[in-house]
Order: C-alpha cells, then sequence, then structure tokens
C-alpha cells in the first residue's frame, strides 16, 4: 500500500522531534513518507508538495516546524486535506511561543491541527485516528494501543 | 444519513463561538449534532457520550471549552476517535492562555488536535477535511470552498 | 488509623516532586496512601477513585500532574472532598505555565486548591492544616512546624 | 453558631468580586464573618487578624487581593489555618498575572490554597469541602450543590 | 516615477492599520502602491507578486497580517527585496502575541524587518528611510520630518 | 559611621545574589549592615526590623526575595524609608515572573524601587544614589563609578 | 524652595497618568517641576536635561514613558541622581510589557528605580521617601500619610 | 571603498552573537565597520557615532543590545539612516522578552527594523538587502545566497 500520511519537516535539524510521528504511524500500521520542506528556504518545494499530495493518495500531512513557524500553515493553505502542525522548539525559539502560536493561530478558513509543543508523537497518532475513522482495522489498532497505555499506568502504579 | 460530527461544548455560554462550527459544516454538507456535555458539571454524560459517539457513526468530535478546559482531552481519553479541541475565550478567562494551554498541551498517547482561540469555524473545517479523506464529494465541497475564500481576496483587493 | 489524605499523580514520572507531600504528611502526623492514577489513559480507575476516595474515610485528596492537566480538576469535578492540585512542570511543559493554568482556571462550581508549581510539600501541610481544622493535635503539629521554620531563619541569620 | 470562615479582602473595592464567597457559603449553610483588612495599609490589624482567628473558632480564611497580592500569603504565615487565596483583577493590574503569581507561587512551608482570577465563588465552595471534612451535613450540602450544576447543564442540553 | 515602495496587506480588514503607512510615504515623498493579498487564501497572487515585484522597479516591500501572520516571512522567502513586516493586532488575536511572534521570530537566512505592534506608520518611515540610502532627497526630507517630531514635543512642552 | 543602608533578605539562598549589593556599596563608600529576615517564616522579625530601621540611623532599606516575593512590599509597609526591591530567580520560580510581578506591581500608598531580576548590583548603586541626595561626597563617587564604566566600555571597544 | 523633583515624561499623552505624582508631591509638601521630554524625539533635549538636573537643585528624577520606554533609562544613564521610572500603558502597547521590561530590566551599572504599571502616584510617593532621607519633616509627612491610608481603611471595614 | 554597514553592541559580551552579522555581511560583499557603543554607559559616544554615521558614508546601523536594550532605539532617534535591532539574550534577560519588547515597540515617528532573538545573521542579510536596492551586484549576491539555501535543502532531504 502506498504512504497515507506525509510527514515533512523544515529543516534536518528537526528530524529528532519528528521521528517519533514516524515510529508510532509504524507501530499503529499506517503507511506514510518523510521528507524535509522548508517554506522559507524551498518554497517553490513546498507548493508542489502541498499542491499535488492529496492526488498521490496522501490522506492526511503531519508539517513540524520552530520558530515563526509557516510550513504547517502554508502548507493547510495548498491542500484540501487535513494537516497537522507540529510546534518544534528550536534553537533561539523564545521558550516555544513563537512556533505555538504561529502554528495555532490560523486565521478562518485555513486550520491546523495543532498538538504541543514538540508533540510529534500526538501527531501521529492523531493521523492514525484520521485514517481509522475510513478504515476499522487502524481504529482497532488505536484502541489496543490506548489499552497498552493504560495497562502500563496500572503495572507502574502495582510497583509503587 | 446520521451525524458524522459530534459539536459538544462545556456550558451554553460557548454556543455563540460553537455554532459557528455547525454553519460551516452544514455549508461544506457534513451531518452534525449538538450538545451541552460539562466535563466538571457532568462527568458522567461526558463518559458516556465520548465512550458511544463511535458506536453511533460519529466519526469526528469536536470539543469546545474555557478556562481550564478539560472537555477536549477528557473526551480524547475515552474515545478512539479524533477530537478537535476550541479553546473558548470564557469571562474571567486569563486572556485566553488558559483554555489554549489546557487543550493543546495534551500528554503523549492522547491528542488533541487544537484550533485557534475561538476558531470554532476552523474545527467545521477540519472535521470536514477528515471526513473528506474518506468522502470524495466533500473534499471536493473543502475545495470549492477554498476557492471561494480565494474569489473574496481578489474582489476585495480590486475594491481597493 | 486508616489513610486521611489520598495523594494520586498522573504519571511515575511525577513521584520524585510529588514524594515531598508523602514526607511531610509523615513529618506532621497524617495518614495517606499514594497511587498513579491517570486522567488520561486510565479514565475509569480515576472515576472509581474519586467517586469513592470519601467512602472510605478519606478526607483530602492531593492531585499532582504536569502539561494539559486535568487529573486534579477532574477528581474535584466527581468528589465532594477538597482536592489540591499540585502543577508539576514536566518535560515539554511550556515553562509551567500549561499545568498551573489548567489546574488554576477551574470554573465555577468546581474548585480545586491549587498550590506553587512543583509545591507538593505545600501541598502536604494544606492537606494538614485541612485535617488540622478537625483534630486539634495536628493543629499543635502545624504550629510547631512554623516554630521550626522560624528557627532555622533566626539560625541562618546568625551564621552570616 | 459562631463564624467557621472569615473572609477578608485587601480593599472595598474588591467587594463585588469578594461577596460570591459570602454568597455560596450561605446557600450551602456555613457560617461567616467578613472583613476588609489591607496587608501594606493595616499591617497591624492584618497581624491580630490572622494571629487570633483560630482562638475565635474560625476554621478557614479567605483571602482575597489584587495586584502584588501579599494578604493571602501574609496571613497564611501568620495563622495556622488553611487560607483560600482569591486573586482579584484590579484596575492596573497586569491581565491579572500579577495577583494569580504573588498569592500561588508561595516558598515551601506556607501554603495558600489558590482559586482562579475572581474565583470567589469557588474559594468559598472550597472553605465549605473544609469544613464538610468534619460536618457531614456540609458534605450533604456540597453532594446536593453539585447536583444541582448537574441538572442545570442537563436542562440547558434540552433547550438546545 | 513608479512604485518603489509596494504595500501588500492579509485583508480589507487590515487596511485601516496599513493606510498609516501610505500616508507617511505620501507625507515623505516616496511613490507606492497598494495591495491585498493572502498567503493564506491567495497563495498564488502572493507568489507571483513576492517574486516579480524587484522586476516592476519595487524596492522594498511592507507586508501586515494578523494572527498566525505569514505574509510578511513567506514574502522574504520569495523576494531579494527587503521585507518590512507589521504585526496587526486582529480580532481573535492573543493580544497581539501571535502576529508579533510570527513575523518577527524567522529563522536564520530569511529576515523580516520587523516593526511595533500596528506600528504600519513606522513601517512606511523605515521604507522611506531605505530608499533614502540611494536618494538624498528623501534623506532629506526624513531630516525634515524629524525636526518637525522635535518641535511639536517642544511645543507640547510649552503649554504645559 | 553606623550603618546607612540596610540589607534584607528571606533566605540565605538569595546570599549569593544579594552580596553583590554589598560589595558596590562597600564600593562607593556608603556603610550596610546585611541580615536574613523572612516575611512568611519570621513576620515578628520583619514586624521589628521595618518598625524600627528608621530609628537606628538606617536611611534606605534594599530588600531581596523570591518566588512569591513580599518581604520588599510588607518591609515598605511598615517604614516611613524608601525600599529597594530585588526580585531573585529562585528555584521553583516560573522564569523570574512571579518574583518580578509580587515586587512590582505595589498598590497606591506603598511603593517599592524595583531593579531588574536578579539586578542586586543595581539596588546597591540605586541605595548610594538616594545616600548621595544628601552626601555629595557620595554623589561623587558615583560620578566616578560611572566614569570608570565609561573608560572600561572605551577599553573594551579598543580590544575589538 | 527650589523644585527637588523633576518629573518628565515622553509625550503629553502621558500627563494624565503623571499628574498623580505631580499631586501626591504637593500633598507631601516637595516643591517639583514638571516637563515633557522626549527621549526619540527630542534626544539632544534630553541629554541637557538629565545631565544638568542635579546642577540645578534637583535631587530626584521621576520619568514616565510608554512602550519601548527608553527616557527613564538613558536619563539614569547621564544623571547621578536616583531615577524613578514610570511605565505607562500606552495605545499599542502589549498589555504593557513593552513599558515594563524596558523600564525595569537595566543593565548592571545603570539602574532605574521602576514602580507598577501607570504607577505614578507610588512615584512620588517615592521621590517624598527620598527627599525625606535628608529632610526630617518630610519624612514626617510621610508617617503622616500612612497614618491617612490606615485610617481610610479602617473606616472602609466600618461601612461594610 | 569604505564601509557601509555600521554594526555596534552595547558590550563586549554581545560579540559572539553580533559576529554573525558581520561574517554574513562579508560573505555577501557589503564593506562594514564594527565597534562597541554603550547607550547606557557611554550615551556621549552613541550620540557621536548616530549624529555622524551617515555623514560618513555609512548607509545603514545594525544595533545588538541585550535586557532593557536602548541601543537601537536611541540610535534610531539620532539619525535618519535605517536601523536594524538585534535582541540579544543576556544573561539575567527574562527569556529574552525584555530584550525584544524594548526594541521592537517604538513609537510612531521612530521605527528600529527589529529581527528575531539572537538573530544576527538575519540583521546581516537585511543590511545587505538595504544596500541592494540601489547596487544590483549586492542583490545578485542575496539571489545567490537564496539558490545556496534552498540547496542545502534539498541536499538534505536526499540524505534522509
Amino acid at each position: 500500500m502506498s504512504a497515507e500520511v506525509g510527514i515533512i519537516m523544515g529543516s534536518k535539524s528537526d528530524l529528532p522531534v519528528m521521528q517519533e510521528a514516524a515510529d508510532i504511524l509504524k507501530e499503529l500500521g499506517v503507511e506514510f513518507e518523510i521528507n524535509i520542506v522548508s517554506a522559507h528556504r524551498t518554497p517553490d518545494i513546498m507548493y508542489d508538495y502541498a499542491q499535488n499530495a492529496h492526488k498521490r493518495g496522501i490522506k492526511v500531512i503531519i508539517a513540524g516546524a520552530g520558530g515563526a513557524a509557516h510550513l504547517p500553515g502554508m502548507t493547510a493553505s495548498l491542500t484540501p486535506l487535513p494537516v497537522i502542525g507540529v510546534p518544534v522548539k528550536s534553537r533561539n525559539s523564545i521558550d516555544g511561543w513563537d512556533s505555538v502560536l504561529s502554528i495555532l493561530q490560523m486565521p478562518g478558513g485555513v486550520p491546523v491541527a495543532t498538538v504541543a509543543l514538540d508533540g510529534s508523537k500526538n501527531a501521529g497518532i492523531l493521523a492514525a485516528q484520521i485514517i481509522g475513522t475510513a478504515r476499522p482495522e487502524i481504529l482497532e489498532n488505536i484502541m489496543e494501543y490506548k489499552k497498552g497505555l493504560h495497562a502500563k499506568v496500572v503495572e507502574s502504579a502495582q510497583d509503587l
């Protein structure tokens, strides 16, 4: 099966954070691809990527970026697909507020589904949930994953 | 067709904000239902709602709340469905920061797709985009809607 | 005597912070129990815990959590007991603001007695003060404890 | 029965906010008294008040103040009783952050049970919950009050 | 003479703020043009505008936008010209922090010359100063303008 | 000559910061004394200190404290002398905002002369400037000190 | 007697705030003068004012300004006198944070005695306290003033 | 050719940050000079520098400073040239907010072209863009530089 989720990030330095989205998607059985696409340094590639993703079978885009983070919002402006934004706490960030606000506070008409600062894992789960709205086996995987989270808390409580 | 999107809010005072989600879903041709469910005052109803929504055919939940807003995150903990959170700037809010942060900063494992402060319209569009991942006619409606946004800007530019 | 104070936390990683509440309660002569209960990963256990605590003789609940911290507020919504909330500065927290605001800014009707960021020791003292409103010997212990704080300042001033 | 809860505030201008604590205490059947005591303008009266409250039968103190709010914390330093702090959004406040932080961020050893900005109603409920730890009839009143909150949400949901 | 400064804004609702840039440019003798170009709703027009501005003789671009403001930064990524960004305090903005940070905190390689919140007048003066680096008569106008500011303060001091 | 400036701090852990005030006062030729006085743990000692300082010949009080810092403001409420407040960035502080706001935002009638976060050196200089308003030789020392600052910048510029 | 306190402000629009400093100085019996001096529009006048104030018998300077407020700090760099800074919440200010931080956070060597946002009255009292360090009759006036504050609180408490 | 860009900074400790502006200017072929000029410790030198820079052939000034950063704004008040401000995150800074706001929020009439926190490299590029408005070969260099940024992203994407 071809990739259903496209993960993009503004810089290779975002990879340690964004890798978590890839890992959880793999665990949840969702096919994905991963690319570096910079809104500010390769706007032409971003345009191509965002305008064509849905034609290639991509269903959800996860975009991570730091500082004045424009990649998630610009991608959202160019695609009809749901875009999940991951604010990355980059070097020189003002405590992450810049990436959070420049991804979250999108104007009416162009939503970005924003997750927590450096919350790439949750971006992956959210993408799987979206894929799961039409594929019951993925929904099952998510329910199993949640049971696993539950079990781990119970176990750690017993260790106390 | 039965409702695919469930809109819930913590208080009737959130209705003026949350109505925008309903309006845009209607415009985009997505069936929805709307309810008042309070995490803090009717936790039992929230439990029932969140645990059963996917069994009733709901595909996406939009949850709006203000202040220490727990409705989106708690709903997300109880459902396998994607949950979109709308931070509402309620009376006594500290400029909206409380609702933004208590919806956005979810721990790993339980994502909430957060939109802008009072960004209920974008929550509706995002829900439609999610529905559209499996229904091409909704994706079409979104592409039409985006063309409409484009046309309005061009028109307002000509008025200048 | 059975436990009068129930200490709960959202994750085992909160234990280093929350242990201070246990230590001071022991010092002040108040019986307590300690558990891991996650609002987001074990909502069912949280429900049981919060709805039954007062039936088991618990008089005060101390709940610590980080990020979008819902454990204190949700517990408060499910119990008639006073709930003390400890904002924990977790990894990926935005400088602690997220946990502070999502615990403090509860809506009218459902209070959480919030203490300082990572202020678990004060949560323990506050719980003892509450127990002390009906048990004079605990009130005595608190007055003794305060004398000790006073003495230590005087001593450190003499060292100067 | 004599007053069990003492409500104090730094200035008469805080009365509209602090009256809500008085109203809910009345509704919940808890006796209270109400005074104006300024940390900065009448420190001697604050001293007397805080050092003697527990001798007069007061069980809980609710202290409200705005700006660089020192009344709750200083009262807590002078009494063995639990002190509930209400940050008031006064004129010239920097959006309420000053009162919130100067009440919440107390050092280890001297807790203040802080409620939301202008959250005087919750301060009253919390005081009643504390009184209720030793008086079952007050605990009953709180459980009834919570049922009322639940009923109102259900009703407003039916109006939708 | 053709326009040397291009003023663009994301929405017609930004016009009351952005008009001040136009007014001061007129006063300082600099030719300008004014357009509505939305990063999120008309990204294609933004691309054309930004990539071709320097070919049409534009020397400086002033871009104003609110919320998650991407117009200044994206324009800067697409043009070799200096871009001045004006954070606009739009409706639903979180006190202006979102527009300030999403314009200011650009990554290394793609600067935006950011002015104060709603500081459109200063954007106009800055554009004139840039034009003035190569045109002495504009530099003269700026020096005259500054003398005028000086004189007004002296006059208002005499009124005291 | 007896001490003209009284330096107090809430905890011995503030000494590394507060020592800078002592050092610069010594350099500027102003007599001082230094004490640990805690608003929250030794309120009685604070009362005595603040109410009697001016009777012992103290002309200016420098008070440093962290977190919900009440020492400067409470001292100011109890003395007719000018009080300089030093916000100390203590452990568990929320980036220093708590100490800054709880010292700076004093209500009308009771000023505290606040300096920068951890700005104890400036507190010492300010105290010397106040003493210098009546003692020309101290004013001279300050002018000499400023010349020294000037010289060091010139020197470091030459090193470039 | 000639003026001992010099009040300056950056703009006539600051006068409603700064007038309170003048009023309280009059009440406390301290001679003052009042001027408009802009750091940014009349830097030459600011230089003259700040460098000569102490030669004219001025003992304390009160400087009020809004936004990126440079008047207090620049005046402090040019005079050996103590400078009191009043952050003014001007139009377009970001909730007052800009003026507070650009006055408060002075580098080591050049203190500004900062008071609360729009805290001009306290600036006046602080100036009087500084004058009072050498003039016992002014110290007396301050003690009387404090008694008046005390009496008003007592009176308002009796009204309750 | 003599220097067209003047780089100044408030302290030698700012040099590691400000050196990046020098490096990129060199790379882009623009002549510059570099100096230490302190607004607060050498205001006379700042005056001379700012008032004479345009007479010596300087076209653009880059000014970096931390904390209550007055160097960029005061320089802007004294020169008709465009001034680029670099907020430096100095020791004791409150997370950089102080330098950002005291540079960005300049009043109407006196702009400072503010770049990101520690964004000295972008200050250099912006200065080159300004010089490039009148010198086509510099504009060419900027376009080449941008192509290099693009190539590096493409390359890092291929490494993935």
